[in-house]
């Protein structure tokens, strides 16, 4: 949890009304009822749960300042709370996997991050796009058609191109106030297509009035000659000039990553961040650049699950199940059990003396592969009965060559 | 967060008060304002914070009852929250680490939370005393004394034995209505001293007339016999007739751990736990039994820290900065790096073109051992100049030689 004060106007005016508030302690509730009028509101409440992992680490890095070495570079996995109707891909509790650089310039960070996306959906084996832009880009544009001024209104517009198609956005954009023309520019700007080379080249031609807007050609041509220089092991990298990110904090890279998989029926983002170059600055330490992506983690897992991802169960769990069969075979058991697990296999004893049925049937519902039988004829030969789950098989084996099939 | 009808009632009338209780959405603040009498409490808050897994637990169990394959066997890392005044090994927000296994009466599952206390521990390299007792002879404990009815007074009078000594524990006793020769009779049983075995066969003697009692030192001897049968591997396992804890939902045996080290002043528990044999029955499913531990994540950083068991920082983060000469090198390096990192050593490039002293600060901020310069020469030649920070001594190696002696 947060302080509400850290945490209230960091997210748009949404983003408050999505903030969990928590009463504060002590009998509120019956304080409230009794002396109803004129409590102040941070006598009810003034503790929040985090929103997401980006301000409370704003947060942390301006309280601690002067023990941290930069560039600071951390990863923080931690849940977050919106209160969001729930609905698919959008919980009120989930799980984000941050990784954030700050206190530096450099583009060597954003493209260090995009290979962590890499091989974070290379080693799950999702594929993925991530599509990159840049926010002085998006104010080149602005200027281009003559609305510097409306930038926020533009980028809040454009990040719905997705879900509402041109022609909402822009009824949208006259509803704001963007005048025809400016209107015509920017569509056509949307409908730029291509290759990366291709749209940088076209990028040249539309921003060549606008020194922002060249900076930010500058800087996605760095980060795609870098990322160019050492390639990306499954994921493809695609500058999407629509991609705008509703966030208003970013001020140089956007990325967000989509899931590129026809089993999935996710159109959200999977993962998403950009350069801030000021978020410190709201809580006292300004000009203090940082860079940083989040994994929706909940997310991630319910794509494994759409595209059937998850690695067989039988690889990651239980491998062997000794039944038991008493007392005395129990504390045998029990030594052979701890053999395996000293070697790294996992292994389990059932704990009941149950009915054989029983024992069978919770290896099979856990599917773990092998069975071992030890009676008191093998705790006197000191041999194994095992039995194949799969094949059926059964025989007698030593714990070297139990050790070595269950390897 | 959970329901707040799920969390009510079940830690005792102190633990609703530390409950963190979350506003309903919407605007209710204002609500209040204006609304402010007759509002039913669920309107204003009807969900809150986790204030332990196990009780989450116990409700995830009941709702999946179908779908679960018993005995059911889990483990858990999450953040709970209690509305405490924070102190040393007390946090409003902290991290519980849980495994239970329900589902099963076997005393097996007792050893193996035991044994995994021991690896946690072990591995760990803390020292730690794992004290057990068995509610059931505390249970015989009030009979044999005639205040059976009482059982849950003497158990919160006695938790608090080491806090308060002796004399203040038989106040409280008298306090609440034990007699005079009641509370002596405890007196003699929380002297009870020695070795495991000599507990024992005081507690033959104490508890002859007790078939509660009788049962519990039954569950005790075979817990002991199957504890000996697998030697613990640095944790020492003690039978102490002074363990209560307060939970009042603990059936069988009760756990708890204590760091056993001089340099730590931690008096508080790292670890406890213990068998409830009706914890789901208060959500609808009756006669399932578990047994589980909970370590407090956040006390045993502390004990770490205190005892400066943390490993060697330079062992576990970055092994080689490579200095940043510029964007040519800054390429070159990209390259290296990426080998390394492919090969598992954990190498950085420092981010910026920063001055040679900024770079070779932030490499001794981080305690890197190595750092790489590679400029135009070394690009050249293929080859990469190296300097070990805590000798100083500078070489030239090439890149199979360096990933030898960073292996």
């Amino acid at each position: 949890m947060e302080m509400l004060s850290t945490l209230e106007g960091k997210y748009g005016e949404e983003g408050d009304k999505l903030l969990f508030r928590i009463l504060n302690s002590g009998d509120v509730l019956s304080k409230l009822k009794s002396q109803n009028e004129g409590l102040p509101a941070s006598d009810i409440t003034e503790k929040g749960l985090r929103y997401d992992l980006t301000v409370p680490f704003a947060r942390y890095v301006v309280m601690h300042q002067n023990e941290i070495a930069f560039p600071f570079k951390r990863f923080q996995i931690q849940p977050v709370w919106r209160a969001d109707r729930p609905q698919k891909g959008r919980y009120r509790e989930f799980y984000q996997c941050d990784a954030d650089v700050i206190g530096s310039n450099s583009l060597l960070n954003e493209v260090e991050l995009i290979q962590i996306i890499d091989d974070v959906f290379s080693a799950l084996r999702i594929n993925v796009s991530i599509k990159i832009n840049n926010r002085k880009i998006l104010s080149g544009f602005a200027e281009v058609i003559g609305e510097a001024d409306k930038i926020v209104d533009l980028t809040v517009a454009i990040d719905k191109l997705d879900k509402i198609g041109i022609e909402k956005v822009k009824i949208e954009l006259k509803e704001k106030g963007f005048s025809e023309k400016a209107i015509n520019g920017i569509e056509k700007i949307l409908e730029v297509k291509g290759d990366n080379n291709q749209t940088v080249e076209k990028l040249n031609h539309l921003l060549l009035n606008s020194e922002t807007g060249k900076k930010g050609i500058a800087e996605i041509n760095r980060m795609l000659d870098l990322l160019n220089n050492c390639k990306l092991q499954s994921a493809n990298c695609e500058l999407d000039l629509s991609l705008a990110r509703g966030l208003n904090y970013y001020t140089g890279a956007i990325i967000e990553v989509k899931v590129n998989d026809k089993r999935s029926t996710f159109t959200s983002s999977v993962c998403g961040g950009g350069r801030y170059d000021d978020l410190t600055g709201i809580f006292g330490l300004p000009d203090v650049s940082g860079v940083g992506i989040s994994f929706g983690a909940d997310r991630i897992y319910d794509v494994l699950d759409e595209i059937n991802g998850f690695p067989d169960f039988s690889n990651v769990s239980t491998k062997i199940l000794f039944v038991n069969f008493g007392e005395a075979e129990e504390k045998y058991c029990m030594k052979l059990v701890k053999q395996l697990r000293d070697d790294g296999i996992n292994s389990e004893l059932y704990p009941d003396q149950s009915k054989m049925k029983k024992q069978m049937g919770y290896a099979d519902d856990k599917k773990i592969p092998f069975v071992a039988m030890v009676g008191s004829e093998e705790m006197k030969s000191g041999e194994i009965s095992i039995k194949n789950m799969s094949t059926g098989e059964q025989s007698k084996v030593t714990l070297s060559e139990l050790l070595r099939i269950l390897k």
